[in-house]
């Protein structure tokens, strides 16, 4: 064994150790949100504040810096694109981004997350913002002095939010490529509310009982490839996606009695989180080539599943068969092309989580305005919602009713996911991007669909994404994988050919 | 502040600390038997023995050891009974007990565990002891080094492993009382078996679907008094009670569609463990007194609810009209008097959590003897299903029909619970102590049952055993609650009482 293959060997023993570490915190996490007792949230935010302090202090152990240094100096590393290689990158990276953050700072937010999570659970049951504001004036509070901590260097405070999800991405960027979507995407609602035609929503609103749902939506996730023996799915407030480590990663959703597509769709969704969590290599748990690459693809993911897969017609060509027998009460005298339309209904909504795959861009959009400006100082948080209510009248032309359906709608600000949300709307140009390749690749897709075959689309998204984890920054991935630099033009093409033949739009 | 308030504040602190990372090993311990998917087993035994390391490395910290030295010298520390007395005298016998285990075999025997009970529950559903045996012979020797570990005086190594559970109690003490409580078990056993009647059990091996056991059970939980606020019950292998800290204690229970007492008086078990858990010291978790006092105390409590209240005339009088509407076709033409005759019928049976309240007894006999002689070395893990077998025979009259129903129906030797068997029994001899205390304290509780009043009893175990904590070891509480030493006969003369009426003996 030469010097450097030992330290090498002593620096990925290290990190899998503080992920092992780190993974004890999201199974208490996935507990917080599924099973635990109200009175367990006091001290289950001791532990995952005990937890947090111990993760920090192991991950900003001075032997990392140690190993790091010699090993970026030794000679024989390897390839640049070579696991080891990636390995010290992003241990690198990781480890000055910690180094930067004091633990008090670290501890505080996982315990001011926990308390802040209650907090907003309450408040958006009972619609009323000033049960979240003290949490959500100190959680702001902290991701400031976390942007600060961090830096941002000719950019702005928001930059060092956004990098932590988004490696290498800036505002800028994002603000830029939002800009031209933004356009199309009016463009086309509008077209859309002037299209006569419009579908019978109320199909999905019928009776669906629980029980069916569940036998529905985790036969469909079965179907797409997410592996039970490694994974299953609970019931939550907020659904998610949580890879605990390897063998283990635990899907949510909610169930609406009369809204179809909230469980069916959040699952494909979080199956498709999931099946790229089950797709990285187990044998790299903590290290970056075991680790999936940015959030931004993740949602590439579980946007594909979800809606280039299962908003599309050959899905359900396979499905719906199985989804009217499960419902025969609802379902009995609806034919396929309504239920295709109304699960693409596009029409301005208070709910994020249940947009369209049109309007909800524009979602991200509003949010990403407001968090710039939060961490910025510009906007305080006691006005967030006049501010949301009157964005959203400007991008929706609706009235927020209350705040339930308004800015307390997402668990992100009270977990303090400051920066997350641009990553969703890069998701879905990403998505499209790669399922544009899939199909230069793979050929006729849309019958293996019909024919409930998804494992050649799977089995792609393994080799090309999945056993890579952060091999290629997200940037250089999309260019790998498709060929083309990141571009929202293959989602708003994807977007205007399907909605231009539902809505009978002419281009 | 004193010196002395000072060094106190540093261990209380210490100790709080080691005890929140414990309890992180509990929910993931109750995650692993209740919802980890199989997939999940390698990696979770990697936490949970990284988790076991971190807090032996805690619990054993030679600053603890200093702390309790220059207490223990100090000349104002307290009454003898007092907290702060009681909280030193107990982190005394931790440290001295966890710093005699080495932490490679703290480690080893957490992993093994974990694995162990994977094998142990696919051993059990395939009744196939082979696929345990390794994992069962691994266990053993890891116990027998504990025991050498931990020492055991002028006694038998199984004396290191029973102090554990049982502080203070010896293998003998307990063979001791064991003696003549089996003599008189075996007599009354004998006469009930020689009685003309018999309960129509077949009434409890109808169909009982499981989302009403579900509903009655908690019903019944909740009105003896556990706190579904700050605790849960959910489905496992096998029925545990598990307090994860202050606010959130978890139970278990397992639903059998043909069997009506299995999660009913399971859930009532467990419930007493959970109401015992509850009553414990918040504000002193991790310290003496924020503890149960001992395994045999603990089982105190979920026999008393179990049994002594659950097993009883006057709770039926409350409770089976509620459970006659639960289950309308089960139990149309049920009366009271047989129902309540079915659920104490006294035969000799394979399964011990399913045992009745006479013969449960002789079942944990049988496993006290074994587990001496496999801690001694008298008796080689290969050989545990003929000896099993063989006992039983000798016990029960009845040939096991395959080792699922015998040598592998419990949790306990996977997941290296040597020891811990004896405390069952010494929990129904304090149980039958306590309850005959409390009628003397608490005058008719029978027509309070009657009439659904638990709290004067549950209030009554807060005041006299809960909020206590170890602050007197089990001998002693016995006598301060209720006047005399340990002893045998209140059980067996409670069990000649309500068994004599039951099947008409004459005494």
């Amino acid at each position: 064994m030469s010097r450097t293959d030992e330290l090498y060997a002593e620096l990925t023993r290290m990190l899998r150790e503080t992920a092992v570490l780190g993974s004890c915190s999201s199974a208490l996490g996935w507990d917080e949100q599924t099973y635990m007792p109200a009175g367990g949230a006091g001290f289950r935010s001791e532990q995952l504040g005990m937890l947090a302090g111990m993760t920090h202090e192991r991950a900003t152990s001075s032997r990392i810096g140690e190993l790091l240094s010699e090993l970026e100096s030794s000679s024989d590393i390897g390839d640049p694109d070579s696991d080891r290689v990636v390995n010290i990158r992003e241990a690198r990276r990781n480890y000055t981004r910690a180094t930067k953050l004091p633990r008090r700072l670290v501890e505080e937010l996982s315990r001011t997350s926990t308390l802040a999570q209650q907090a907003w659970v309450k408040a958006r049951e009972d619609a009323e913002f000033p049960v979240f504001l003290p949490w959500l004036e100190k959680m702001i509070a902290l991701k400031r002095e976390e942007a600060q901590a961090i830096g941002f260097g000719d950019g702005v405070p928001y930059d060092a939010l956004l990098d932590d999800y988004e490696p290498g991405m800036t505002t800028a960027e994002v603000a830029s490529v939002f800009g031209p979507l933004r356009d199309e995407l009016v463009r086309l609602v509008t077209a859309i509310h002037h299209s006569p035609r419009r579908p019978k929503v109320e199909i999905l609103e019928r009776h669906y009982p629980k029980i069916p749902q569940i036998v529905v939506s985790e036969a469909a996730s079965k179907s797409i490839g997410f592996d039970f023996s490694r994974g299953r799915i609970d019931a939550s407030a907020h659904p998610f996606c949580s890879g605990f480590g390897p063998g283990d990663c635990r899907l949510t959703t909610r169930y609406n009695d009369h809204h179809f597509p909230s469980a069916f769709f959040g699952v494909l969704h979080e199956s498709g989180h999931g099946i790229y969590e089950q797709g990285l290599p187990t044998d790299s748990f903590g290290l970056g080539i075991g680790q999936a690459d940015s959030l931004g693809i993740h949602e590439s993911q579980s946007r594909m599943w979800e809606n280039f897969v299962g908003r599309s017609r050959p899905f359900w060509t396979y499905m719906f068969p199985t989804v009217q027998q499960a419902f025969p009460v609802a379902l009995a005298d609806v034919g396929f092309e309504d239920f295709y339309f109304a699960i693409n209904d596009v029409r301005p909504s208070f709910i994020r989580v249940e947009a369209d795959e049109v309007t909800y861009n524009l979602h991200i959009m509003l949010r990403f305005e407001m968090e710039q400006q939060l961490i910025a100082g510009d906007l305080k948080p006691a006005d967030v919602p006049g501010v949301w209510n009157e964005k959203f009248s400007q991008f929706f032309g609706l009235a927020v009713p209350n705040d339930a359906l308004g800015c307390l709608q997402d668990i992100h600000w009270s977990a303090g996911l400051l920066g997350y949300f641009p990553t969703y709307a890069l998701g879905n140009m990403y998505s499209a991007q790669f399922f544009e390749a899939a199909r230069r690749d793979l050929g006729d897709l849309e019958t293996a669909f019909a024919a409930g075959q998804f494992r050649p689309l799977k089995e792609w998204l393994n080799d090309k994404i999945h056993r890579h984890g952060k091999r290629f920054p997200a940037k250089r991935l999309v260019e790998e994988v498709t060929g083309e630099p990141l571009s929202y033009k293959p989602l708003i093409t994807h977007l205007q050919r399907k909605f231009g033949d539902l809505y009978g739009l002419t281009s």
